[in-house]
C-alpha cells in the first residue's frame, strides 16, 4: 500500500453530496486549494488525498475512506494529525473513526517502547490486573504526597500514578514533588524486595510545566528515580508523547491522561471515534498505558465506547505492540468484579479519590483491590463456583 | 478579586441538579476527589474551586460561574487549561463560554506582545484592513513558494502567511523553505522601500516540526528574516504560543491557526464558546492575530459566532492589548465589501486557494484585494454615495 488511510463518518444529503464531501476532505487536509488549481504531477498524484471508498450507512450517514501519502506528513507527529483531521476537524459532520496504517506510517511512527508485554517485565507482575492508586489532591505538600506514595507502594501497588492536576504549583513544585515521591516509592520497593517480593511499584511522574520542557522534566524525573512518565496530550500535544517514546536514552514507559480531550470524542458528529483517539492515536504516539473514563462512572462513556478503546489498544494490526487500557474516573472496589470481566488482566485499574476514604489505612485499599482483582478473576475463570 | 472565574453552560434537570453539576466541576478541575474527603484548611479554602453564581436560562440550560485561585494554576499555561476545562471537558453537557480574569491571572499571563496597535507599527500600514495572501500548496518546492512570496509581497501585501500544512516535508524542508521565503519577502520589501512605500510585508513562517523545537524553529525563522510566526495550538498546544509571546529576545508577532481545534467549538454542549477559544484563550496565550473560518465560507461558523470571536479579540477588559481577528476559509474578493462592513479595519483579510487562479498575475489579486478593502471602506463610511 502506498498510502495509509483514514475512515471518516460523514453526514451528507445523498450519494453525490457524500462524494463531494469526501473529495473536499481530501483537498482540505492536504493541498487546501480548489480542485481546479491543483498542479498536475507530483502534487496531484502524490500529495493530494485520494478518496478510496464511500459507503452509505443509512440515516444520512456515510463512511469515506481517504488515502494519504507519507510525503504529506514528513516525520513529525503534529503534521500527521494535520493530515488526518486538521482543517477537516472544523468541517461540520466529519468525524475520523479509523486509521489503517501502511508500512511508511509504521516505519515513521513505530509506536510504544514497552507496551503490555514490557509492563509485565518492568513491574514483575507476571499475571493479573495492575493495581494503580492515584496520588492526590493538589495543594498537598511534597511530604504528604510522598507519604501516600510510600503507603500504597509498600502495600503492593504496581503503578503509582500522580494526579494529572499535580503540575508545578507553589504548594508542591514539580522538582520537589518528584524527588520526594520517587524516593518514597524507592524505599517501599526496597522493603518489598527485602521481603522477597519479586514485583515492584513503578512511580509515574506527571509532567507539570511548559510544553517545550517536557523532555527535560522527564529526564529530571528519571534521575530522581521515577520509572514512568504521565503526559496529558490534550495540553502538551500528542507529539510530546512521541518525543518521549522515541527517546532511547530516556527509555521510560508512558501513561497518557485524557484531560482536555473530551470534546474530541463526545460528539457523534465531530472529532475522533473513542477507539481511534484513545486507542489508535495513543498507541501510534507511543503511549504504553491509555487512561480513559470507565463506563458507569461520573463521565458519560458507554460500555461500547470503552470496548472500542480496549480493542484499539490491543488490536494485532495496530501500530506497534499492544498497550494497556486504564479505566478510571470514579471507580470503586465494589465495581472490580464487573470491570475484570470486561477488561481482563492486561489492564491498569485506577483508584483515585475514594482511596482517601481509607485515611491512614490506605494500604488496606491496595490490598482490597488486589484481593478484588484476584477474587474476580477466580469468579470469571470458574463461573461454576461463583 | 482573589479568584478568576470561568462561566460554563451546563445542561441539567432542575436547579438542584444544576447546582450539583457546578459543584462537581469545581471539584473535578481542581482537587478531583469526593467533596467529603477534601482536607480542611488551605486545600478546601483556596485550592478547591468555588461556585459563585448559577443562573437558569430555560430549556434545560443553566450558566454557572466558578472561581479558581491562581494557586491551582501556578505559572504555566497547560495547567491553566487543566483548571479551566481539563477533566470537565469529558463531562457531558459542560461548555466553557467565558473567562473573567483577575489581577493574578493578568500578571501571570499578560497576553500578546504586539496586538492590533503593534501590528500597525510593524507593517507601517497606518490605516485600513490588512491584505494577507496564504502561500501554498504543500508539495511545492521552496523556490516555487518563495516566488509566490515575492510576487504577493512586492504587489503590496501586508502579511505573507504560509499555509498551515507547510510543515517539514521532503518537498520543502522547514529550514530550506523559510530561508528562501524570507529572502524573497526581504527583496520585495527592499523594492517597495526603494519606491517610497512606507509599509512593508511581514513574512509569517509556519512552525513545522516537533513540539519541543518550536522555540528553536522560531529563532531560526527570525534569523532567516521572518518577521512573524504562525503556530497551530491544536497541534502544539496553547503553551507553545505563550512561550513565544513571552520571549523578549524573539520579539516576533504570532498568528494562530485553528487547525485541529474544530471539535472544541462545534458542539453547543461541549468544549469552548467560539469567543472564548478563538478570542479569549488566543489572546491570553499571546496571539497577535487569530485566524478563524469566516461565516458563509466552506466551514460552518455562523455570523454570530464570528462576531463573538471578534468581540473577544477586541474587548477592552480582555487579557492584554486587543488583537487582530483574521477570517479566512474560502474567502473571495467578491465578498470583501460585506466582510469589511462586518470586521472593519483592524482585521487581517486572508486570501488562500482562490489566489492561485490568478496564475502568474497573482500580484493583481493583491491589488484587487487592496482596492476591494478601500472601496468597501468608502462605501461603508459614506453610505450616501454607495
Amino acid at each position: 500500500m502506498d498510502r495509509f488511510s483514514v475512515t471518516y463518518r460523514i453526514l451528507a444529503d445523498d450519494d453525490a453530496d457524500a462524494t463531494a464531501r469526501a473529495e473536499a476532505i481530501a483537498l482540505e487536509d492536504t493541498v487546501e486549494i480548489p480542485r481546479d488549481v491543483v498542479p498536475s504531477g507530483y502534487i496531484e498524484d502524490t500529495v493530494l488525498g485520494k478518496v478510496q471508498d464511500i459507503t452509505a450507512n443509512g440515516d444520512g450517514v456515510w463512511t469515506a475512506k481517504i488515502g494519504y501519502h507519507i510525503d504529506t506528513v514528513g516525520r513529525e507527529l503534529p503534521q500527521l494529525l494535520n493530515v488526518i483531521l486538521g482543517n477537516a476537524s472544523i468541517l461540520r459532520g466529519v468525524k475520523a473513526i479509523d486509521l489503517t496504517p501502511n508500512d511508511d506510517l509504521r516505519s515513521r511512527f513505530p509506536g510504544p517502547r514497552f507496551g503490555a508485554a514490557g509492563l509485565r517485565e518492568l513491574t514483575g507482575r507476571t499475571a493479573g490486573g495492575y493495581v494503580c492508586p492515584v496520588i492526590k489532591p493538589q495543594g498537598s505538600s511534597p511530604e504528604t504526597l510522598a507519604r501516600l506514595c510510600y503507603l500504597t507502594a509498600v502495600a503492593g501497588a504496581d503503578i503509582i500514578k500522580e494526579d494529572h492536576g499535580l503540575a508545578n504549583q507553589d504548594a508542591a513544585p514539580f522538582k520537589d514533588r518528584i524527588k520526594a515521591c520517587a524516593a518514597a516509592v524507592g524505599q517501599a520497593n526496597q522493603e518489598r524486595a527485602d521481603q522477597g517480593d519479586t514485583s515492584r511499584a513503578l512511580y509515574f511522574a506527571n509532567i507539570g510545566g511548559h510544553g517545550d520542557q517536557v523532555c527535560d522534566m522527564a529526564y529530571y524525573a528519571k534521575e530522581a528515580g521515577a520509572e514512568g512518565i504521565l503526559v496529558i496530550p490534550g495540553l502538551f500535544g500528542f507529539d510530546a508523547i512521541n518525543r518521549l517514546a522515541r527517546d532511547a536514552d530516556l527509555n521510560l514507559p508512558i501513561m497518557a491522561h485524557p484531560s482536555h480531550l473530551g470534546p474530541y470524542v463526545l460528539s457523534p458528529e465531530h472529532g475522533y471515534g473513542h477507539g481511534m483517539m484513545l486507542g489508535q492515536l495513543m498507541r501510534l504516539a507511543g503511549t504504553d498505558i491509555s487512561v480513559f473514563p470507565n463506563y458507569g462512572g461520573r463521565f458519560g462513556f458507554s460500555q461500547d465506547e470503552c470496548t472500542q478503546i480496549v480493542e484499539a489498544c490491543r488490536a494485532p494490526m495496530g501500530m506497534g505492540p499492544a498497550i494497556l487500557p486504564s479505566p478510571g474516573g470514579g471507580m470503586s472496589i465494589e465495581r472490580l468484579p464487573d470491570m475484570v470481566q470486561h477488561y481482563g488482566d492486561d489492564c491498569v485499574y485506577l483508584l483515585g479519590g475514594s482511596l482517601l476514604r481509607y485515611g491512614k489505612k490506605i494500604g488496606d485499599a491496595i490490598r482490597d483491590m488486589r484481593g478484588g482483582l484476584e477474587g474476580a478473576k477466580t469468579q470469571v475463570s470458574r463461573p461454576g463456583f461463583s
